[in-house]
């Protein structure tokens, strides 16, 4: 065992003694994902229950051609996407479902292979020394950094679980000598930095510890687990991981229950972002079944008002309709509720958290279960025909541990015809990207108006052997790459993360009673010091409007004359624009730095009234944005590429409204889907706007109204309270002579 | 009736004395599509065939709701996509339905509806000045091109048809004076210039006016639409139409028959390309099948040896994996044996064409069926579950009516898991590309080497109402808009329409006889005087590579000193090259004219050693090109979008292989596919080549050797005989004193 600190010494040791109990030193096993009754269960259904059983068999297809290739532990040398890395994380992976099998199957083979699988690494261990690739602040043995190396024991904690009682005494001492003691010490008392912090990170970290050290009634290592490593000194809150995130905050205690309470909002929502807590949900939702399994005197599903079940419902929900993540913050597209951390999240959710009997349908869809007794519950209710759509509707995330540091609105008409996702939260952490008040569209889960995500090709080793590349920095957090405002031409905050941290915008008013007018509201007073910006998106399904559409009020108040740029990043082909714009003879960078950098101008345009408006093609639907512009207004259509010379950013393009030497304004725009367009039949079904004008009525400090007129004539008035968003305020409006009364936060007629 | 000029009315008499048969005076209706003994069969199988009961219930969804919109024949006004267009575009697709549905369920609202529209066009036709858009060389009456009024006529004959026998005598007199036979007339003798071609325009305009004539019994039509309009004087062979064609060609006769000679090949292979192929085959198939059912004394089944059955297995062999057309000559991407016209070839194939159970599941794919006999064949067919898959695989198409003026071929490995498409034809009337011994790639139905296809939005009416846009000659048709080579940045046969339309490129070889090593190999002497090509394509599967590849060996002589461009027109992200690069602070165009004022030049390098790779990532798989470059050779990184201040042409990228000052050359490349990336697992599976280099070992008049070096230092040669391709032929050619011994064109070894 590795010597820890006097000081630290004592602390577990009282920790130790008072925690104690019984259970953990007499407990069973399979005792983490798998208990004794439930593998029993499971055996008496086996072949019984068809998506259970194609789920054991996809495991066996793939344990077997693990088996049939012959184990091989690589001495650690590459990055992600390399040989090495792959291979140790194809060897957890496989060991964790062998472990599954041997206990479902009693099939010995299997338990053979995960033995002499751990013998390996035990035999490595000892003499390994740090991993040779230095680009971490905290380095892992077996992988880049402790990350990975965590999520290994996550995997190896369960196949030994599983093996446990198969394996001698001899054996086990062995191995928990030689392999899992150090492992786990390793990663949380020689990686403080990694393990004590409140991140993702090190939710991968704590699980590890606490499940390898249930496994082993180790009450140290769970005690560990729960609260983090002790720390004598001073705690240097100054210092940064390779993401520019900070390690430590102050008032922040460590371990796997700070790491519960501190990420999630009440309502569920993980700060990261969904990409990220997709990938800590495992953890999270391991180690809590663990805990539940083998500590029920800890109620892990009811902490906090059972927000990990609840984090489950929030995750499903920042989904398209095709399941995928909302790129929030760092986040790479494409990923989705398919991943196997959310086949987990989904049965587990099902199971213990009220047999939802719509996560049978993403259960359905995902085509396969867990191997576990949710899994099975699962499985039987798809096959007994219990599954309902998993219809998702409007809905209003709380960010921070109190649910009072902004959040995000998604804003959903119909079945996912047009999904708003407006992002008004906290920094997010190190993977935070600095767009306050951004938003993005999706008609049916295709992007209509893009988060870039983020600049990373994940395991994609010849490109930065797949980790972060500097562009994910110095463009895809920048504020420009977002639909969002961006003054003078920098970023929120600066683009200073502590500053970021420090603040979070607030919700105005969020209100999706009505179907056909949802609004959600959002202030931002600290990302640009001086100004203020106040965002109201509505989306609407108005009568002679054959689709919904996005009116997007942007206020802007500011002490000081500023520039102004509004980017639109659409994507597709452009069709038509109202406005006149010079087209450069060859194309340079917008500016010199912010993400501006990156920015081709590909054309410039003055508007020709007190409308633009800008028509677009994209995946067989046209769009129209309309936005109420002033004369001395420019249009840019801009493209990514410039300075990239190892083309590590898709060549996408947007159009910038820019606004400059302006204090106060506003920004009225409206996003229009209409028709489509099939290459099949070569029908163009409605191609154009039924827009005739956008015009702003009426604004002041109290009050903004906006007139939508359609191509027949007629004008539908929204209005907008700026300062009393209260549900019961009443409100009275003379604009032109004509008297508006209404209460609540929002007017809207005629729609 | 319109008067016709003395000359030609003696030769239409004349005509008509000859061949007037009574069976055209007496025929009964319908007769075209529908036959009265066909009806009755369909009558008596209604409700027992699913595929066909949903047809007629879609048909009846269409056409009721276009009978609760009301008739709406709107004076003539847009272009393609606007109003007026796609309203008489409705009007003439649904009365030809419910013109089906009147005598398949024997509703009367049905031809109440047909007849109340024709009345309508008969009050307005006669009066009708020419359409007002004047961009046309034909311009129509309803529509802005005399095409377009064909396709009406050609549905309406069917309409007309239907309800023949409902309407009285003199209802009928009505619409055949006023309507249908000045109609017929417009179109042909007074658009000779039109009438009288071999194109796809005028196979629409020749089929119109023989149907027309057949339900009328008009023998006059039938022999005009059979033989085209007699002429008298010189004529104008100097004459061109929109898009560059000529309209007569010396030697070439009028009239269907004509143009069912002219541009198919006895394979069946299309000469404009399978685009328009499509297009064309809807008037082709459905005047054959009224001439089938109405003078069968014609045996235009079995004309020139059954070629329009041939020519629906031509056009769907020419798809990729998911039924789209490949896009050779002017095409839009996306068209796919989905289109209409198709399920109409497809049926009207299998029952007229020996009921290959294969079309079946295209069928079934198709969800629909033409609703006549042959449709009922073929949803009985699909009912009964004798479909079976339609698996393409390699084919070698000649072009030409005689098959000799070149071709295309399309190797295939497995199911469709690569797919080449090699294009040496001829120029394809006016809407080929200049485009000699080109490729395009696919895997599984996606592209890997694109061809550009057509710079057009099909009735997008905002982008140049939807007709072909500037940058389709400009851009689309010049050489380097296509993966071949082109000589001093000018295009094959300086971009001449009528020198182009003189040669073709002439095949040397074909050999798909086994499944690991596919060849095509063809060579163009005339694209570029004094300049002469051999490609030679082969598309292989190695044993130690888990995917086929493509190898590709271009010879090139010379008798001056050239600068050579072979583009690789990519698509996806870059990933990784081995040579370095500058890249411009900004950018601008390569060049002036053909094409080269379109691109951007992105980056430039120059080759490391003898071999390039460039790698990059589409669609979630992993491409990487090795090409044997020479020193002084440039690489350069293209990407569309100079020049081009309307958004028209997609940002695409390419790189491209520049050789300066070179005479006699031979470029060398091989495009391999490898491994996959998937955004949920994260995992990049094989992200790497398998290639250590690509060496020319020899290289003469008679032969050239290459050999494929894998990772595992295994050699793989390959001999190509340049000059004598003939199957029996005995080769012996000493290599470093290694001597290879074969027979046939190619020699490979160790694959």
């Amino acid at each position: 065992m590795i010597m820890a600190k006097n000081k630290y010494a004592v602390f577990i040791l009282m920790l130790t003694a008072l925690s104690m109990s019984p259970a953990v030193q007499s407990q069973e096993h399979p005792m983490l994902l798998l208990t004794r009754s439930g593998v029993e269960t499971i055996r008496s259904q086996l072949g019984k229950v068809p998506l259970f059983d194609a789920s054991v068999q996809s495991a066996r297809e793939f344990v077997d051609a693990e088996i049939a290739l012959g184990i091989d532990t690589p001495v650690p040398k590459d990055f992600s996407g390399g040989y090495t890395h792959t291979r140790h994380k194809q060897n957890y992976m496989a060991a964790q479902q062998a472990g599954v099998l041997f206990q479902i199957l009693q099939d010995e083979k299997y338990a053979a292979y995960v033995r002499d699988m751990l013998f390996q690494y035990e035999a490595m261990y000892k003499d390994l020394p740090l991993h040779p690739q230095e680009r971490s602040y905290a380095r892992g043995k077996l992988f880049w950094q402790c990350l990975n190396d965590s999520v290994w024991l996550v995997a190896m904690s369960e196949a030994y679980d599983a093996i446990y009682e198969w394996l001698s005494a001899e054996e086990r001492a062995q191995l928990e000598q030689n392999l899992f003691r150090p492992y786990a010490d390793f990663i949380s008392v020689h990686n403080i930095q990694f393990y004590n912090r409140v991140h993702n990170h090190s939710t991968w970290g704590n699980a590890a510890v606490g499940m390898i050290g249930l496994v082993m009634g180790d009450e140290e290592l769970i005690q560990r687990a729960l609260h983090g490593v002790a720390e004598d000194g001073e705690i240097d809150f100054s210092l940064q991981d390779n993401d520019g995130g900070f390690l430590r905050l102050a008032g922040q205690q460590p371990g796997f229950l700070s790491n519960l309470d501190a990420p999630f909002s009440p309502d569920g929502y993980f700060t990261e972002g969904p990409y990220y807590q997709r990938y800590a949900m495992y953890p999270f939702l391991m180690f809590a079944l663990a805990l539940h399994n083998a500590r029920p005197d800890l109620q892990i599903l009811q902490h906090k008002d059972g927000v990990l079940l609840k984090a489950v419902d929030a995750l499903l929900n920042l989904t398209d309709a095709d399941g995928e993540f909302f790129p929030l913050n760092d986040a790479q597209k494409g990923m989705s509720w398919f991943t196997p951390s959310l086949v987990a999240a989904v049965d587990l959710a099902y199971h213990y958290g009220g047999r939802d009997p719509r996560l049978l349908s993403i259960a359905e869809q995902q085509g396969s279960v867990l191997l576990d007794e949710a899994g099975l519950s699962v499985a039987i209710g798809v096959r007994d025909g219990k599954a309902e759509p998993y219809e998702k509707h409007s809905i209003n995330l709380g960010d921070g541990p109190d649910g009072k540091q902004g959040g995000v609105a998604v804003l959903r008409y119909g079945s996912e015809d047009l999904t708003l996702v407006f992002k008004y939260s906290a920094q997010g952490l190190s993977h935070g990207h600095y767009d306050k008040l951004s938003f993005s569209l999706y008609e049916r889960g295709d992007e209509i108006l893009q988060d870039y995500g983020m600049v990373r090709f994940v395991n994609i080793q010849k490109k930065g052997g797949g980790n972060y590349l500097p562009e994910n920095k110095t463009w895809a957090k920048q504020t420009i790459a977002h639909n969002t405002l961006t003054v003078n031409e920098t970023s929120h905050f600066g683009g200073d993360y502590a500053k970021g941290s420090e603040h979070s915008s607030q919700l105005h008013f969020y209100d999706a009673s009505r179907s056909d007018i949802q609004v959600v509201s959002a202030r931002e007073d600290n990302a640009y010091p001086g100004t203020q910006m106040l965002r109201t998106m509505a989306v609407i399904k108005a009568e002679n409007f054959k689709k919904p559409f996005v009116l997007d009020i942007l206020k802007v108040t500011s002490d000081t004359s500023n520039q102004y740029d509004l980017p639109f990043h659409f994507l597709g082909q452009v069709v038509d624009t109202t406005f006149e714009y010079e087209s450069p003879a060859s194309l340079s960078a917008l500016g010199q730095d912010n993400g501006y950098q990156y920015l081709y101008l590909e054309g410039k345009g003055i508007p020709a009234s007190s409308n633009i408006q800008f028509t677009w093609l994209n995946s067989g639907r046209f769009y129209t944005l309309t936005s109420a512009t002033r004369q001395a207004d420019e249009l840019l259509f801009t493209r990514l590429g410039a300075n990239d010379p190892e083309f590590n950013l898709r060549r996408d393009p947007a159009l910038m409204i820019r606004r400059k030497n302006t204090g106060d304004t506003i920004f009225v725009s409206l996003v229009e889907p209409h028709g489509a367009y099939d290459p099949v039949s070569e029908f163009a079904v409605d191609p154009d706007s039924n827009i005739s004008s956008l015009d702003i009525l009426y604004d002041d400090d109290d009050y903004t109204a906006v007139a939508i007129v359609d191509l027949e004539g007629q004008a539908r008035v929204f209005i907008v309270a700026n300062v009393n968003a209260a549900k019961s305020a009443q409100h009275e409006l003379d604009i032109d002579g004509k008297p508006y009364r209404w209460s609540g936060p929002f007017y809207a007629a005629d729609f």
